[in-house]
């Protein structure tokens, strides 16, 4: 069974379709803020604007998917020039003196917020790094591993950033390896840097062998420094859609590295396990947080259904189809992808509603928020496109 | 119509029933941590132990809850005797070297967190106030009044804790005055202290001042320092269960202030506005947040039941009815006590499920975890009793 070759190619006219006829066109041209720089993108299912003020992760991403776009899709001058409406912005206005990046500013970019985490930076690495492509622009290109060097050391250096916890009980995230892996192969892909392939192999070694657990079938969202479980209620939580986007990170990187076999088996069996933990039998889609014993979840929201960890799971489901030929992932894949674009699609506005309730009606209508805006959803059509492109070349 | 004297003796009888032979023993004896001190309040539905993580806030909540009942229920040696657990343990391991209070310690008091907030301490002085006069001990009073002054300090000089937000768009939230105002009527109630009237008029001033809005009829969750609203998808978020809480704080006043007719008028205000936007019409019950200008709210799990803003709503309209004779509230108190105890309370194992969702389906079946405890929904049926108890004796 699987998906026969009419499937594939139906399936990659549907995401080019939905990306640049649906879902891109709901957030630009109108977006674009010309006068004070950078993107308005917290808007209400219509498109109406619910807030002025700018996130800085969301910046970031979007000023990597125009780049992005404009670098892989089509070369149009408005992807270009958004792009750098985003680029100058995030350089003029989210950073600190001290070098960090804020996360929340306001719309002509007055700081209201700073974490500590370093998800804006990655967000940069990736903007400027896909920027830089589109324009030539070296200075986009320096600044992109300059701060590419800065999360290395955030994700490495004890006691860089501030902790929130105690030492008392100490605990490492699956997040830092994850995104530093993604930021490193987009790094890689678009302008290159010599740090990438070791970093890579790695921030994978270490999602191998502390947090995935062959033992129990589980991937784990935290460990303790020694990689065994934290049994406490926030420790034993799981985020299957989180794990299922760091399998297809691994997935993609078996595909760079002519198919490795270990990396193949890796990431399908991390998508398999939390398939299995994440997929709900009673009303479909990808729950939000489990407990890795199935007790209550601290999280009260935690059997809502997100626009993202959807994204993530076609994605994931796709690739493994597409490198193994496994028909158990084009099943899957088409679970996700039809209760997706059933169940967050407006068909009305364009674009994808972001909260569900577990039973799949609508929780709450923003398109764009301080979390959500153009970034999983593009980003799921275009990597797909990508791979059923990549995949049709090669039957020609 | 309204409730009449054979309604208001079968609600006494009630709420004692409830109290005394569902909600209690579902916590205690079995919560009692004779080995470590403090008490095991992480429980799932059937009692069974989830986490002996201890929550700061719920300690102190706890042994409040064990003195009062002791100072105004029954003199039992048992709740006399757990207080003791709880007050011994928030001073040997709860404070951090700094004076300030953790948020979340392990079993034998192992520090894990420690937020931004000072609710611990508010928690603790209603603790240490309660156990001072169930207990006759002078030290236990003399730490509450102390703990009460840095609470003071902590809610009035700016600067003194470590802000969340850049000074760019300073906000102040009606949690400060509420708790303070709340923390003050308990330690005038149980203990005295001189401090406590002028700053309970000055609290009830502050929300009145800066959070209640006639023209919009509305109570803001939080304001601008000039008490203006903050259109930002944050400032505009409202929490009509929190709002509730604050009315019956403020009619709680009216009353110790014989029935004053501004602070009735003003709390009663407070509860028909957030009522009106708080009660869902379609399904029942409270909703978590709302929009003030009904836009989509940032937190996506918003329209969430959550047991307290039941607790604080049943209080609510059960004293508005009592003071005012308006049948009104005798009709929205039925309304919230009928949703709330049919949807919430778990009849197979006694005390309520904390969180539903918008249909009334049970979302997670935690009793107990680090914000649910021994506290809301004892204190609704504690102070219904009080209330009720108080009309049944005037009547005779």
């Amino acid at each position: 069974m699987g998906y026969s070759q009419k499937d594939i190619e139906g399936l990659y006219a549907f995401y080019k379709e939905q990306l640049l006829n649906d879902t891109v066109p709901f957030w630009f041209p109108r977006s674009f803020d010309k006068e004070a720089g950078g993107f308005l993108l917290m808007r209400d299912a219509d498109g109406s604007l619910i807030d002025d003020d700018k996130a800085v992760w969301i910046q970031g991403r979007a000023t990597w998917l125009l780049a992005t776009l404009y670098n892989t899709v089509e070369k149009k001058q408005e992807w270009l020039e958004g792009a750098k409406l985003g680029y100058d912005f995030l350089n003029k206005h989210c950073f600190d003196e001290d070098g960090q990046m804020f996360f929340h500013v306001g719309r002509n970019g007055i700081p209201i917020r700073k974490r500590r985490y370093f998800f804006s930076e990655t967000f940069y690495v990736i903007a400027a790094a896909a920027y830089a492509k589109a324009s030539g622009d070296d200075g986009a290109a320096d600044k992109a591993r300059h701060v590419f060097g800065k999360c290395i050391e955030y994700a490495t250096v004890p006691g860089l950033l501030q902790p929130k916890f105690t030492g008392n009980r100490p605990v490492k995230g699956i997040g830092t390896p994850m995104i530093m892996l993604n930021t490193a192969q987009q790094l890689r892909e678009t302008i290159g840097d010599a740090r990438c392939d070791e970093w890579i192999t790695k921030w994978i070694a270490a999602i191998e062998t502390d947090f995935v657990k062959h033992n129990i079938k589980c991937v784990m969202e935290q460990v303790a420094p020694d990689g065994s479980i934290v049994d406490h209620i926030d420790g034993r939580m799981l985020n299957p859609g989180h794990a299922i986007e760091g399998a297809w990170f691994i997935l993609h990187e078996a595909i760079y590295r002519n198919n490795d076999p270990h990396l193949i088996k890796l990431g399908c069996s991390m998508l398999d396990y939390m398939w299995e933990r994440g997929w709900d039998k009673e009303h479909g889609g990808i729950l939000y947080f489990r407990d890795v014993y199935n007790k209550p979840v601290q999280e009260y929201w935690q059997d809502m259904k997100f626009w993202w960890p959807h994204n993530e799971t076609i994605i994931a489901t796709l690739l493994a189809f597409m490198i193994t030929g496994n028909s158990k992932y084009a099943e899957w894949h088409k679970m996700v992808h039809e209760y997706a674009y059933n169940h967050f699609h407006d068909k009305k506005h364009g674009e994808w509603f972001g909260y569900l309730h577990r039973d799949g009606k609508i929780a709450q209508t923003a398109k764009g928020n301080l979390f959500k805006g153009p970034f999983h959803l593009p980003r799921q059509e275009w990597y797909c496109m990508q791979v059923l492109r990549n995949y049709i070349k090669g039957q020609q």
